[in-house]
């Protein structure tokens, strides 16, 4: 007999709305009342605030410090870059005023602020202001400055995590003397992201660099990564901009060179959003629902006590405790285990598939049997959910940390597995249509997934490859091959590969 | 020969001046050109970045989890507590428009809303709703939240970090089955604030309840910590909020009781805020600056090696950096010391100096002499800046724990040293006068402290003391004494011991 998965419907008959009901399955997040802002809920928080403490412990050591700039920005600041703000305006939150008032027995806008603020889409013109004060010569330079905040993008077609109107997230912006050392900086930091991504999410990547058409608005290089999620889409999961000197223009920011002159500095951005747990579910999440590597589960282990009769309680949830403090002395990844009990008096079973839909590694029950026998019922989120593997409690105490390990990498082995089985090299425009064209009409999500080939052509091919195949490059990979080929679309030589794809 | 302080003007000469100049010498923050939004610059965000994560630490030990909630709350759901919409009305920022259009060659808000939004001036709204989502029986209760987020509350006169338009804070709030369980719970979070404020800020409290003039609007009870700082004003460092079944109305929150009964949760809410930063600086920085009690201190301990000559750098940036390899192997209150080398090329006495004025408990200087004798010139933070402890390396390696908790230790005896001296029991109301008349015409933030007496006034009393002598009931403290007394406003029996002073 082959029960239904837990999640309905599964991935193959609606990716879009597994999605959203892997996320209400593990409580991770719903849409709020206001348009297009979510909730995070506390399992989806926990999540977040692991990616978190993870990358900013990485964005440290890296040499840059985190300090904190106003959500407002005013319209003047927006303005002083062309690109910029055409980028953005179609997306900005618009605070007018500055008091509520009561007019006919209802609350109204009050005071007119004398000049819009705008909520902050990102970052670089405030803080490009600071750095205009901050910057004088040489010796502040380079100046590596990394926030954590949220922003507001106004968004017409929300998506859990993916497109929210609010978003989390970190925007690293940096400072220096020459183009060569910007352009360093935002190729590290991109390169941070992308170990970030396998180490702690097991996620590949392809790295690379968006086309003209694609870039971050003022910049003049975007370098992306890309992931393949289930649906065989792309989600660009981190970006880093070399912005050149436009915002130091913009904003004024000039640093007196060792040689006496004035010069403006050239300037990184950077940022990864709460878009990586959307990632991380479609990457990863199956028709069982949630399923999380264990370096970023906020619990690894969650202990399941069985007591069907009082007279039993105290035995087994003394052992719990027990298993507790013997796994918290253990660690894994160079952190202590992170471990859970699970004390409410619900039914083993249906306690068991919770922890299931919420993706926790590693899942123990713990009867009067196991308590007898010392003993342990292991079931694995890697493994089907019925599947328990019994251990004496001095193996798994010894082993736990090898077993997350081999969760861990597992994670990584099928992710990329993945990725290499739906990337193809195209040779000709029919293939490629014939790769991006949905096997199944009622299943219009799945098609071909990356598309690698040699790419000759211009904006306006881009252009028409989007309006008639909805496919875009997602970027020139930043690792290319050493032979060239024929673009399939010009039938002119390929000045570099390109990846295309479908993407969120 | 005495020196000037390196602060200029002194707490004596000018205490508001003096606070801007440390907060400017220690780099912590800065106006931004969003009026009263300010940018909280590296040096202070690490502190904030110290308290976060202590009492982050904290409130899940206490069993709260953290969750994410829209930064924009839609005006009806203000509108659904009267009093509460009252008191925040003045202080909102409105949100009218989602995107910026051209107009004449400028840019203006684009689209209107079709209800504007409000930009949290704190949350119990918005997550009220949420609330009224989750739960359903008695069962899902109590549950307990907690949010670190940006707030905003108009604000006509700024002053940095103690009230600005934006701050950062958490606030906790958790929904309950009987009045007493959620009087009891805001009552153990101001415990909990009390324990962060000793423990780890050195800040004496008093602990008490607000008048229902000072009340948080739309609460039952508001719980407040009040700290009184150097120039003998009461700073609000902390408040806890019973907010009876108010909101719960409000919003709907409503659970089946045990006996199946449809009733209103009890609510509360509670928060600390960045304002914490300016409260420390306000209770321990002195005439040289900043002054970090070891516990939040960014840095613990900073090592300034002193090179006169090139032959010289090779041995001392060897010792300094075993050094710190031998002070990270060492803790302090459970955590791992806190080191840095302050490598840049700049003459030793004006470093020493930007450490001092930063804030840092323990100065240690190295050159080559120190180098060839195992010793450290060690400068504590709480000694006079010229003051210098010579140690061989092994007692300062070995004792570095105990020297910091010394320093954290008179940190909080000054404090409370100081909180004693300048609290008063008022017997009269000539005395009440004279307590807060300033000594000196030119300096009238100088004066009295918390003055403690018997209290059977009303909130119009309340208001004519606040007119006549800018003095306010900061709150009623908990800790009662035993005698009970005559009021000297009113010559009646006092029916409690009210805590009374000029506020921030």
């Amino acid at each position: 007999m082959t029960e239904r998965p837990a999640i309905s419907p599964t991935r193959q008959e609606d990716f879009p709305e597994w999605y959203q009901q892997v996320i209400a399955a593990a409580d991770l997040a719903e849409n709020s009342e206001v348009r297009g802002c979510m909730i995070i809920k506390p399992w989806g928080y926990a999540i977040w605030e692991r990616m978190q403490r993870e990358l900013d412990r990485r964005i440290k050591a890296a040499g840059h410090r985190n300090a904190y700039f106003p959500l407002f920005i005013p319209l003047s600041f927006l303005e002083k870059e062309a690109e910029h703000v055409e980028g953005f305006a179609k997306e900005c939150a618009v605070v007018t005023h500055h008091r509520l008032e009561a007019s006919e027995g209802r609350l109204v806008p009050g005071a007119p602020l004398a000049e819009p603020l705008v909520v902050r889409p990102t970052s670089e013109t405030i803080i490009g202001a600071a750095f205009a004060r901050w910057i004088q010569s040489y010796r502040d330079l380079p100046l590596r400055i990394n926030q954590w905040a949220n922003v507001v993008r106004w968004e017409l077609r929300p998506r859990l995590f993916l497109r929210t109107s609010e978003f989390l997230w970190q925007e690293g912006h940096t400072a220096h003397q020459t183009a060569e050392e910007a352009e360093a900086e935002a190729l590290r930091m991109l390169r941070l992201y992308e170990g970030f991504l396998q180490e702690m999410l097991a996620l590949p990547a392809v790295a690379g660099e968006k086309t003209p058409r694609e870039r971050f608005p003022g910049a003049v290089r975007t370098l992306t990564l890309e992931v393949l999620v289930q649906d065989r889409k792309a989600i660009q999961a981190g970006t880093s901009h070399f912005l050149g000197q436009n915002f130091a223009r913009a904003n004024g920011i000039c640093f007196l060179s060792p040689e006496g002159r004035q010069e403006h500095a050239w300037t990184t951005s950077w940022g990864v959003s709460t878009r990586l747990v959307g990632t991380l579910i479609m990457a990863h999440s199956d028709d069982n629902g949630l399923a999380l590597p264990p370096r970023v589960a906020p619990t690894q282990i969650v202990l399941l006590p069985l007591i069907r009769r009082e007279e039993e309680r105290a035995a087994v949830e003394e052992a719990c405790a027990r298993l507790v403090a013997e796994l918290e002395e253990k660690s894994y990844a160079g952190e202590p285990l992170r471990v859970e009990i699970d004390v409410r008096p619900l039914p083993g079973g249906s306690k068991n598939w919770e922890w299931v839909k919420k993706g926790v590694p590693l899942r123990i029950e713990i009867g009067p049997r196991e308590v007898a026998g010392g003993t342990l019922s292991v079931g694995r989120r890697d493994r089907s959910p019925r599947e328990r593997l019994s251990l004496s409690v001095r193996q798994f105490v010894e082993g736990a940390e090898q077993i997350l390990a081999e969760i861990q990498n597992g994670f990584w082995e099928r992710a990329d597995a993945f990725r290499k089985a739906h990337t193809r090299r195209i040779e000709s425009r029919e293939e490629f249509v014939e790769f991006f064209t949905p096997r199944d009409p009622e299943k219009p999500e799945i098609h071909g997934g990356f598309a690698e080939l040699p790419w000759a052509g211009d904006a306006a091919l881009e252009e028409k490859i989007q309006e008639e195949q909805r496919v875009t490059i997602r970027c020139i990979p930043l690792d290319q091959a050493s032979e060239r080929g024929i673009c399939p679309f010009t039938g002119k030589p390929g000045s570099h590969w390109a990846l295309l794809g479908k993407a969120y």
